[in-house]
Order: structure tokens, then C-alpha cells, then sequence
């Protein structure tokens, strides 16, 4: 028993206890895990185990503490409470940079009650080994909190350097680049003044061979497309405009040239292409067909006497739309049905000049100015409209299909379809980068609304105490984390699609093109979510243009149309994965399909174990195991049953077109499942290639984050099918609770590793 | 037996087939059935009766009929294959604007075997009471389909009336006054002349008469709250900014003097004020004190010798900032902590003037311009600056709380706590209007988008067919059906709230205070969700300014924060409903909410019969009293265990701010719930007072659409509770789309039905 009167202490006072003070010791560890509702069965046996190898105590001690891990037999609600106010009595500090705060804390009260007496340094495995953190618990005690705004054990290069990979060259000389005033950002709203400033920015890229970085050497280039991507990426923290012109003039213009042309195209046009002295557009929306390529209406008629293409828009809604460069370009890569000796050989590309040196539209050619938009007003997207306008045969983009010199059409892609399809897979590198660019724009966002919610306070439980910071409220954890979460995930996953899509050993790629299609989708959804929630985070603050977000947020909202519909996308995603990835890609597809699917079905899945579905443990909820299984068990049972649903509608005899029409939400449903198995699973290999364990630690925490928050999203679709019960879906959901409150320390952290460069983010709120 | 040759008859040729005529009749029916999966329990029965008693079958053919529907042994593949080929090879066109397209459609291809053969109208009464629409089998068959743009038997007029109710003349009226040039809608990119033209318009508006809609006569008002909120929401219409400021002058400002101040201020100031000859603005927000009102740091300091107050900015933060009106303002209400004789006496009201005549700012003020932000860019938002400024004491709002003659204060409402919440439930008819307005700007966003997707076709199964409106897809009947059923029900439960909150026989407006905060929060949540769904739904076209829902999408997303940031009114709601509605609303309500907490926990809710759970027959799901059991099942079960689980906290001696902390996401979950049980509530009542029954059904649809919608959105914690079973929740699931499906030939009548006039349909799409 200790002294029931005493001396007071430097700071703390003396305060009396029936407890030994081995007991003692463990209270705050008590008091913290039965008023949080903490324990699991597999956390009790940690706490049991470190009181079993705790030499300090009496076997009497012990056993009273084993009494106090009994869940079926808790301790009463006044014993906990007198644990709390044995704790606030004691006025000791709770010191947050401590490295074991709470074991600190709890030798600290003990020695209030027993000056000089030992530490027992023990206690800190529980810490270790429960995970848990100050902010679980600083609360729960009245006690004086000494904070430090970064108390995380990590470094934010350390992160960086991982997820620059092996571009970690390119990237740090770029972002030393742009710290330019021409790259200063401020806010816009003449587009012609915004429009030309953003001129200027992609002349100097290009000027500096930051254009070249994805093309072949012999034009300047790097023949880098990973580096090409995260340069994309590092735009959107300039503006949304820049990085889409950027994107217009050296991916898709410059882009289409070198894959669709052939080598008179190449040495005509790249080098000046490259360097932007050649501005040019990608033609292909038009007004009346949007996401429907294979539709579009314009013509490229060849006229063998003259041995010319006439470029033709036949009707009023068969204009290009949306044309981005359209104002400042000299040429344009149009799509049109290639039409020879009256025969439709379907789409192909032809460069048409569209003004003369003096900058003059020529003739036949109309251009109108698509005006202002929700966003990206610094891009110049036009209409464009072609009048029977006459550009010599050899501006036909000819590798996959050539007009020869006796005026005959010739491929050696015989089938129409495969030759279409050959053509738009050019498309899949840009669809990598609009991912990464909205990747980007959400990077930005959550840096701003994390810096503001760690400086940001909001009401509290009394006038005089500090109010708190928006950042520790589950609330704004729950909206901020998760997406931090998301965000590395997806980085690492389009960084995996790049290395694939780049690598030689496989030529088909069918596969990537569909992955690709369903994570652009998904990406830019989630980016455009994630970027609302940072505005609505921030309030008021998070309206005002000077921050950022608002342009963030209206910038990235069009990448979920262009380069392809989310929609559309995950439909062709879908189809791939019915028919084994050995369909078309951007075919309609049901042929194809509708053959596949006569073999294939048969439903492999094992019945769920009911112990299975409903193990809530710690341990099992953060094993990627279980996770991958989740994923994997979704989108089996989704193509399964939706296979089995196209085919019954079949067998009835409903028209392909219509079964699949019918089935549309169920496509949709299975491309995103699919996609987030891809996502996770690309990610978790990453991770376990990170050699530092401390950083692999943290990193598989962002991936259990991730995994079980896409759970709980589609947790109604899981409990349907019996695949997880009631109870585990609520400890899933706490759990993500949990994983956010866990992660808060290192949240800073884990945005400064997105390792945007400080001249970047110039919003105030930041600061 | 048919003769299997035939001459050919008009139009439609005869082809050779089996079944007597009889059975033939009804093979489109049973094709349609059966290939459209579209049989339920109490369908079966529907199709049953028809049969039955339909004297023009022999028994035998009856029997063919009857084994047809038997679920547990359904037609082989073959044969409804068989069927569809039959009515494919009729050649019989399908006529959508038939009255029973699909019974006509039987009895033509009847027709089309036996020339002149009696017509079997009988049929008509499976058409009715499946409810099946053409758009849910015109694709089955391959026959020619003859549409027409509206084959709605719903005439939008009376839509229009059923949701003006009481106030349409004043609506009428200013749907005229509306076509005016002033209100013409164009894009404006300048936010100096855009604010000057806002202010024209206001100032017209004042002169009219409209400002003052809400004031009483004296004051050249109508005394109509609810005509005014009608007027809010159709400014909306014309642009946001104008809603806005409108809103600010009017319901703001002038309503701060006529409700926060005496007799003496309704004399000096709200004949100019409801004109807009005196403009003012509402000095609450402080950027350091979002929404925090109580913990606002500018003080009002009582100066005895010179009678006067000084209004004061003490901080760096403590500037009010957001202030609409700041820039074009003569004079502003600012809400500061009162400060008589050395005491606080908490937050009042006090009238300072900011500008002289000549608009010069007075000395002592400083106003800044927010600048620009994400929307609403013709209000002048600013921060506002007081040093030491002095006013009269007379300008003290002094109806809660007065400084007396002799320098002392006195308020009749002795308990501070209570005076403040008095004075900030002034607020609520401005939260009403605030939902309102977000209301009126989904309202146009969906008009827009369903409009255009009735316009815009896209892909199809062969280039040669004409392509499929967009309207069509099963997606896109999902995007934006449920939220034009949701439009519906929020008006409704707006237009309740707005009559209640004028109803003089309930004098403590404490429960509608609650309740209008939670309604607050969910409807500007539908309504930004909605407006980004259409802007998705429109593509490409959605983004550019010309088609106003990028402006929607900016002027309303505000609205989640202003008047009440929707995170916190939602904790407020919740707390209200635990303390069932006797806390002070807009209190921290820790005591007041736990002395509660005390006595009425008890979990009433009987256990839920698996035979419920697993009821999927459509009688059922479509049943008001389902939906109502429902949504009063989950707030009741939220309420009960977020009251044990903050009482659970407290008897372990959790500060209560921290146990309230710790169930935040449980306290917004309640909030929400409890919102939609009472919208629905109070949609059900109004639906059951339409008193035609045409309408009447409608409108029921609706409120079945909006209810399966709502229990789908949650349905995993309903699957958790095990409220419903697995089956129970794919049923759900599929009658949403079902709903959809059967709204479409009513969806442009449906928007049609809001009435938002023609000349402010300007968006080239909508045409």
C-alpha cells in the first residue's frame, strides 16, 4: 500500500490510492482500453501476455489484472471511473512526442504516488503491440496534453522517394524547373488572358524538351512514358489547364503522328511537334457522337484524279466538339470515315491544316470557340467544321491502313474491326496519364485540406480550453483519411499499368487496354470525390478560388468524360473480363462475348464458411489475405452470374444488343469490382517490395485502410450474397474508424510524401 | 387451328403458327413476362385472373395458359423463342401511343393470322395491373416501335398546381415579371460587373415590392413566408448569385431588424431596408469561429459616459468574413459578445453603419473582398474589420436583451443560454429557404438533363437503325429518375416544414428548429449530388458554361455550408431527437441531452419476423406502411443505442464533450435518418390529400421510388439489423430500376411538372 499522505511533486501532487503500485502502473493502460470499448479477443491476449512476462509484479498483482481482461465479466462502471479520476488527480502531463507516450504517462503516475520508485518499462509492449496512439486515448483523461504538430515517426522523403520509384531523377529536376514565376499560379478569368499565359507555359516546356520526354530519341526524346506520366502529374499542381494543353499538343497530336503515321509523317512534322513550334489538335468528338467513335460522321473522301482527300462535315451535328488547341493550332489530326473508290474502309486519321502562317483559317475550314466552361478555361476547345477541304494524299495517317499509289486502299489488318480497334489502342498511354493527372488533382486537394484541418480549430467543451483541431474529430478523419488511403494505392497501381503497358514481352495488349479503361474510370471518380470532400473539409475557405480547391475541383471534374466515358469504359472493362480479355477491346463486343460465354460457365466459387463470414478479429480484417479474397470472390460471383444472366436472356431469344442493355448496371457493377481488385492487388505487390520494414508497416496499413473502406462501400452487396454476416460488417466499419484514428499522427506525413513542391502549394489556408 | 396459308393483309403478313387464336393473343404478353424475368408471386396471380375470366377462352386454351405461369416449371428456352419469332415475323408495328399499346399490338398481330377476327380486349387488364410500359418490351421484339415524345397520360399543369398549393398566384405572377432582359441569364467571367447587375436586379426586386413578401403590411409586406420562399427558390431559376444576395438583403438583414430589434428600428429602417434603399448585410460568420456562433470573438462594449457601444475586432482571425453584401452595404448587423458594466452578457446583435452616403467606408472600418470563388460570383462576399467603432446604444437589436436608461442590461429571458438559442432560431425561415433554393437548383438541373437526354441519342446495335435516346439506358434512368422522385418529396416536406413553422398554434418552434436543420442538411446534400449527376449525365455538353448546370453545380455546393455547415446541424438535429426535442436547440446539449438519457432508455422496437424480413412481393415493397416501418425502425434503433452507447461513456467518466466526440459518425447517421423518415412523412401526408386519384398515383410512385431509393442507400445497416434479408435487399434493388423504368414515358412530364418558366430555360441543350 503507498503512503496515503505525501509530498508534493515538481508539477504533479501526491494523491492516494488503495492500489500497489504495480497495479497502479497499469491503470491508465485500463482506464483507456475499457472506456474505449478497445479490446478484441486478440488484444486481450496481448495485454494478458505482457502482465505474464512482467517480472515487476506479485503474483497477486496479477491476478487482479487478469480479473480486469475478463469481457464476459468487465469491470463495473465505478471501478473504471475511479481510474479516471485517480489519473486526472494526478496531474501528470501527457507529453504526445514521448516514444512510448503512455508508458511515459503511466511511470510518470506512479511516480506521483511513489517518488523515486521504478519504471517499469515493460508496459510499452502493450502500446507496441495494440497500436494504439495518443489520440485514442489524450481525451479520456483531464489532463494537460502537450502536443507537437509532428509527432509521426516517419519522413515525408522517405515516402516520396518510394513513390517516385525510379523516376526519382526526372521528377526532382522537374519540380526544380517549375519553380518559375510563369508557373506561379493565380487566379484566371479572362480566357483570353488565361489562355495565352498557358500558351506560353507549354511553348517553354516544350522549348526545354519536357514535350520530347515520351518519344524516341532521334526526336529529342527520352522515350520515357513513366517519366512523361509523372511530369503530367506534377502539371496539375501548376493548373488543371496547363497539364490538358500539355497533354493535347504532346500526347495526343504529337502522339498520333508518331503512332499512326509513318516515317514521312515523323520527319515532317515531330521535331517541330515536340518542341511546340507545330501546334496541333486531336479531332475526334463530335457533336452528335461522343463517346461512339466508330459513329462519327465526318469523311475523308479520296479523289483519285487529283489524287487528294477531301475532309468533309456532312451534317449540322457532325462538327468535331470540344477540340482542345483549336484556337491556337495550325493542324489537326481528324478522324473521318476513310472512304476509297466509294468503299468505307471505316476511321482513320488525316492531319489537315487548319491556318496559314499569319495564323488565318483556310479555306473550307470553320472554327468556333466552345466558349467558357466549368473548368480548364485556359484551354481553347473549339468546333471545328470541314467544308470539302482538299489536303494531299500522303497527310493520311497510313500504318494501319494506306491509300497506294494506284489509288487502291490497302491494310494489313484485313479485318475492319481489329484495324479500328488496333488504331484506338494508341489511346491506352493517355488514359494512364488522365488518371495520373486526376491522381494529381486529388494529391493537391488532400495536402491543402490536411495542412488547413491541422491549423484549423473548432469548438470544444468549454470557453477557456483550447478549441480542438478540426483534424482530430472522427468525422473529418473518416472524410480525409480514407482518401489518403486511396491515393497511394492508386498511385502505385497506375504505376504497375505503365510498366506493363511498356513492356516488350507483351505484345498483346488486349489486357492492359481493358485494365486501363476500368482504372480511369474509377480514378477519376474517386479523384473527383475526394477533391469535393477537401472543399466541403475546409468550408467557407475551401469556396474562395485563392485556395485552390474550387479550380481543382471543376478542373479535374471532366476527366470522368474525356479519353472515354466512365461509363462507356467500364462497359467495354466488362466486357473484357466476360470474354477473357480476348474480345476486341472497344468492340461492341457481344459476338465475341456470346461466344465465350457458350464454354466458360461454370461456377467455380467455394461456399463461404459461416465461421468465415462472420471473423471480425483484428488480425484477420487486416490480412491483405482476406482482403484479396473479398475482391477476388466479388468479381468471380459478378461474371458468373451476369454471364449466366446475358445468357438466359439469350436463350430466350432477346437481341444481343438488348440483353446486353439490360444487364448495363450489372457491367458497371463488375468493371469497378474489377478494377479495385486490380488496384489493390498491384498495390500489395509494391508493398511488399518496399525493403524497409518500418515503411512496408505503414504502407500495408494505407492498403488494409483501403481495402476494408471499398468493403464497406459495397458492404450491402457482401452481406447479400452472405460472403460477410452482420456483425463483421460493423467491424469492418469500426475498423476503418480505428485505421483512421491510428493513422491521424502521421497524416502530415503522409501528404508531404505526395512530395508536392513547396512553390506549389501557395494556397493560404496551407500556409 | 390457324390455316397455315394465308393472303397477305395490309401492312402485316400472315405467317403460319400452332396456337389458336385464343392462346396467340396472349403470346406477346407472355414473351414479354417471361423473357423480362418480370414475374413476382403476385404477378402470377394478375395473369391468372385475366385468364380466368376471360370468356372468349376455351377450357383447353385456358389450361395452355395457366401451365405458361407455373414459376417452379417455367416455358422452355425454345419455346419463348418460338413466341418471339412469331411476333417479330407479324410485322405488326408497335404504337406507344396507343392507350394499351401492347393489348392493341396483340390483337393486330391476332389480326395478322386471322383477318377479322374478334379483338380480344380482355387483355388490357394484365397491361394495366402489371403496370408493364412499352419502354420496358418495345425492344424485345424486332418490329417496327412508333414512338412519340410524350405518350405520358399526365398533363404537367397539373403537376405545376398540386406543388404551387396555396401560394399560385404570387408564383404566376412572378413567373411574368420574371420575363423580363434583366433576368435574362448570361455567363458572366467579371465579378465587378456581374455584382453591379445582381444589385440592378435586387434593387428592382425591392422596388417591386417582392423583398418585402415576408415582412408584415406595415411595412409594405404580405405577411407570406411561404410566397417569399417560393420566390427564393424561382430567383434560382434566374442565377444563384441573385438568390443569394436577395436572400442576404431581404430575409437577413431585414429580417435581423424585424426579429432581433424593436419597434423603434422597424421605424427607422425596414421601409428602406425591404425597398433596397438602405442595403445592409449580416455580420455573423468569423474566419476564426466558422460555425461556432456562441464562441465569436468581436466584442460590443457598453460605454456608460458616452451612452454609446463600441464594436471592436479584438484578433487577428476574429473578422467576420463570407459577408454577403459587404461591398454594396451601408449599414450591417454585427453579431458580437455584449459587454455592459465589465460582464458578458453573450451574443447580440448591433446595427453598424459601414458606409456614408457618398460609400465612403467610415472610419474605424475595414472591408476587404473575398474575392473570387467556386460559384456565386455576382454576391460581394467580405471580410469585415471594426476597430473601436462606436455607435449609439440605440442600435443594440434589443428585443432578447436591451440596455437600459440607466446603463444596466436586462433581458426578460434570464437563462443566457436560452436567450441565445431564442435569437439564432430567428435563422430558421432562412434555413427553410436555404433547402429551397438548393431544391429549385436541382429542379432546373434535371429539367436540363432529362431534356437533353430525350434529345440526344448514342449508339445502337447496327449503324443502319437510328441510335437510342439517351434516356433509354438503364443507367441513365437510374442517374436521374430517384432524383426526380427525391425532388418531389423534399418540396413537399419543405412546403409542411414552412407551414408549421408559421403555424401560430405551436409556439415552441424548438422541434421544428431540429427538424429543419436536419432537412437542411440532407436536401442541399441531394441537391449538389443531383446537379453533378446531371452534369455527368450531359458529357461534354454539361461542362460548358452555355447550359447552366456548371453554374448550378458552383452556386449551390456552398449551400452545404452556409446558414449551418450540414456536419454540425446534423449533430444539432441529433441531439434534439435524443433529448426528444426538449433540449435547447443549437446548445452544446451535453446535460440537457443526458439528464434525458437518464429516464427514457428503453429499446421498444419488437423483434423483426423473418417473414417480414424476407417479404419481396411488389404489394409489399411498394407499401407506404413498409417504407414507414422502415425509416421509423432505423431512427427509432439508432436513437437506443446511441443513447447506451454515450451513457455507457459517461458511467465510465468520459468527459461528456468527448463521449459526444466518440459517437459523432453514429449522431449524423441519426440526423440523416431521422430526415428522411420525416420528409417521407410528411410527402405520404400531402400524396394522401391529392384528390385525384390519377395524380394521386403518381405522386405515390414517386414517394415508393424515393423510399426503396433511400432504404437501398442504406441498406447495409438495414442488412446488419437484419431489418431485411439478402433477397429482401436484391428486391429492393430491383424495383428501384423497375420504378425507373415505369417513370420514364413520365419523366419530361414530371420535370415539365416543377414549372420553371420557359424564359429561363436559355440552355442550348434543353431545347
Amino acid at each position: 500500500m503507498i503512503e496515503k499522505t505525501a509530498l508534493p511533486q515538481s508539477k504533479s501532487i501526491m494523491i492516494t490510492t488503495d492500489y500497489s503500485l504495480g497495479v497502479l502502473q497499469y491503470i491508465p493502460f485500463f482506464y483507456v482500453i475499457w472506456s474505449d470499448d478497445l479490446l478484441s479477443a486478440s488484444e486481450i491476449s496481448v495485454v494478458k501476455k505482457t502482465i505474464e512476462l512482467d517480472a515487476s509484479l506479485s503474483t497477486q498483482e496479477k491476478q487482479q489484472l487478469y480479473l480486469w481482461l475478463d469481457k464476459g465479466n468487465p469491470p463495473e462502471d465505478e471501478e473504471i471511473k475511479t481510474w479516471k479520476q485517480l489519473v486526472s488527480a494526478s496531474r501528470v502531463k501527457l507529453i504526445e512526442t514521448d516514444t512510448h507516450p503512455l508508458t511515459s504517462f503511466s511511470q510518470r503516475m506512479g511516480n506521483a504516488h511513489c517518488a523515486g520508485c521504478e519504471f517499469n518499462d515493460h508496459l510499452k509492449h502493450i502500446e507496441i503491440n495494440l497500436g494504439i496512439q495518443p489520440n485514442h486515448y489524450n481525451h479520456l483523461f483531464d489532463v494537460e496534453v502537450v502536443h507537437e504538430r509532428t509527432s509521426s515517426l516517419y519522413d515525408p522523403h522517405n515516402l516520396d522517394e518510394i513513390l517516385k520509384g525510379s523516376h526519382a531523377d526526372i521528377v526532382d529536376s522537374f519540380r526544380k524547373f517549375l519553380d518559375n514565376p510563369l508557373f506561379s499560379w493565380h487566379i484566371q478569368r479572362d480566357k483570353e488572358v488565361y489562355r495565352n499565359r498557358v500558351l506560353k507555359q507549354v511553348s517553354l516546356l516544350g522549348e526545354k524538351g519536357y514535350g520530347a520526354m515520351a518519344y524516341p530519341k532521334e526526336f529529342g526524346g527520352k522515350n520515357d512514358m513513366p517519366g512523361y506520366a509523372s511530369i503530367f502529374e506534377h502539371l496539375m499542381f501548376v493548373d488543371g489547364s496547363l497539364a490538358v494543353k500539355f497533354g493535347v499538343q504532346f500526347g495526343l497530336f504529337g502522339g498520333s503522328i508518331q503512332k499512326l503515321g509513318t516515317a514521312k509523317h515523323h520527319d515532317l512534322y515531330l521535331k517541330d511537334t515536340v518542341k511546340a513550334n507545330l501546334l496541333g489538335c486531336f479531332a475526334m468528338t463530335e457533336t452528335g457522337h461522343g463517346s461512339n467513335v466508330r459513329g462519327i460522321k465526318t469523311t475523308a473522301t479520296y479523289d483519285a484524279p487529283s489524287d487528294s482527300i477531301f475532309v468533309h462535315t456532312p451534317g449540322k451535328n457532325d462538327n468535331k466538339e470540344y477540340i482542345g488547341n483549336a484556337l491556337h493550332s495550325k493542324m489537326a489530326t481528324v478522324f473521318a470515315q476513310l472512304i476509297v473508290n466509294g468503299k468505307n474502309e471505316g476511321v482513320h486519321a488525316v492531319l489537315v491544316p487548319l491556318r496559314n502562317e499569319k495564323h488565318e483559317v483556310l479555306e473550307g475550314i470553320t472554327v468556333e470557340d466552345n466558349g467558357y466552361k466549368l473548368g480548364l478555361n485556359g484551354v481553347d476547345n473549339g468546333k471545328i467544321w470541314f467544308d470539302q477541304v482538299r489536303v494531299p494524299r500522303a497527310n493520311l495517317l497510313d500504318k494501319y491502313g494506306e491509300i497506294r499509289n494506284d489509288g487502291s486502299y490497302f491494310s494489313k489488318i484485313k479485318n475492319p474491326n481489329k484495324r479500328f480497334f488496333t488504331m484506338l489502342g494508341t489511346l491506352v498511354g493517355g488514359r494512364i496519364c488522365v488518371a495520373r493527372g486526376a491522381l494529381g488533382g486529388a494529391k493537391m486537394a488532400l495536402t491543402i485540406a490536411v495542412k488547413y484541418a491541422l491549423g484549423r480549430r473548432q469548438f470544444n467543451d468549454s470557453i477557456k480550453m483550447q478549441e480542438d483541431l478540426i483534424m482530430d474529430y472522427p468525422t473529418h478523419q473518416l472524410r480525409l483519411t480514407p482518401a489518403v488511403a486511396g491515393t497511394y494505392v492508386y498511385h502505385f497501381a497506375l504505376e504497375a499499368m505503365m510498366n506493363q503497358y511498356r513492356d516488350p514481352s507483351v505484345p498483346d495488349k488486349r489486357k492492359i487496354e481493358t485494365q486501363v479503361a476500368g482504372l480511369k474510370s474509377i480514378i477519376t471518380w474517386f479523384a473527383n470525390s475526394t477533391i469535393q470532400e477537401c472543399r466541403e473539409a475546409c468550408g467557407g475557405k475551401g469556396y474562395l478560388l485563392e485556395n485552390r480547391l474550387a479550380d481543382l475541383r471543376t478542373d479535374v471534374d471532366i476527366f470522368t468524360t474525356f479519353e472515354g466515358d466512365n461509363t462507356v469504359l467500364l462497359q467495354l472493362a466488362a466486357k473484357g473480363i466476360l470474354s477473357d480479355f480476348k474480345a476486341e477491346f472497344n468492340s461492341a463486343g457481344f459476338a465475341s462475348v456470346l461466344k465465350l460465354l457458350q464454354s466458360q460457365l461454370s461456377d467455380k466459387l467455394t461456399v463461404i464458411n459461416p465461421l468465415y463470414s462472420n471473423k471480425v478479429d483484428a488480425e484477420h480484417l487486416y490480412n491483405p489475405k482476406f482482403h484479396m479474397h473479398a475482391f477476388n470472390y466479388r468479381t468471380r460471383r459478378l461474371t458468373y452470374t451476369l454471364a449466366m444472366r446475358i445468357r438466359s436472356y439469350i436463350k430466350k431469344g432477346v437481341p444481343s444488343y438488348q440483353a446486353f442493355l439490360k444487364v448495363q448496371t450489372h457491367l458497371l457493377a463488375l468493371g469497378k469490382a474489377y478494377s479495385v481488385e486490380l488496384a489493390y492487388f498491384e498495390y500489395h505487390k509494391v508493398c511488399q517490395n518496399v525493403e524497409d520494414t518500418k515503411y512496408r508497416g505503414l504502407l500495408e496499413k494505407l492498403g488494409a485502410l483501403y481495402a476494408l473502406d471499398q468493403i464497406h462501400l459495397d458492404a450491402i452487396w457482401f452481406l447479400e450474397q452472405g460472403y460477410i454476416g452482420g456483425n463483421k460488417s460493423k467491424a469492418i466499419r469500426q475498423r476503418v474508424e480505428r485505421l483512421c484514428s491510428e493513422l491521424r499522427p502521421h497524416i502530415e506525413v503522409l501528404v508531404d510524401g505526395f512530395g508536392i513542391p513547396e512553390h506549389c502549394i501557395t494556397a493560404p489556408i496551407a500556409q
